[in-house]
């Protein structure tokens, strides 16, 4: 069960940080209409908002290099929360930017999991 | 409601390190038997685990500064979300340590919460 839950936290973690740098508007796929996103404090829910949020961050061609993800079961009901610490390569940086970011993973009647809770912050 | 979320959070948050920084074995209040810590990767359950490593972490005198707290409703079920950012001053030390630790609060029957999730990372 344990060995499961890190499974799906790695394997959403390199699917979520794929998406980002490589398709940001697939990144619907991830999120619902009860989903809540706050970065660095701002505040937004909603498949739409969270979407226009984040494919107007400035970091075209970025990538997420990740250091540790640590997975736990949420709830009896099935979900997964999920904490990253990491860094953020932006094109023609020579200095990364370390950031970490939480995510709680709900299930779906298909089997699946959304992402129910994601909380973004850079690390200064 | 939403300020509401935001006002639990910080006042847990508050509560949390508080403790932590002055009255260590008192933290076991805050967790269950379902209770999951993971600190630095190492994964503990339940409260005499959890406040075994946390009162022998050789943090004596340390003092937690929070950076910031940002907290999301997790649920309809009533729980809450809370990831925070700070330093850590350790006495003699001149550099703080910077962590982040992530809390997945669950309600309790008596309207209290306790810590179902908390996981914790040194930002290196």
């Amino acid at each position: 069960m344990e060995e499961q839950i890190d499974s799906v936290g790695k394997a959403f973690v390199d699917h979520y940080y794929h998406l980002f740098d490589n398709d940001r508007p697939a990144m619907s796929s991830l999120y619902q209409p009860t989903s809540m996103l706050t970065f660095e404090g701002q505040k937004l829910q909603g498949v739409e908002d969270i979407i226009t949020k984040l494919t107007q961050l400035p970091l075209d061609q970025c990538r997420h290099v990740i250091s540790t993800v640590d997975s736990q079961p949420a709830s009896v009901t099935g979900g997964i929360v999920v904490f990253v610490s990491g860094s953020l390569q932006l094109p023609g940086e020579n200095h990364p930017l370390q950031f970490s970011q939480m995510f709680h993973l709900s299930p779906t009647p298909q089997g699946n999991f959304f992402v129910l809770n994601d909380i973004f912050r850079l690390n200064y």
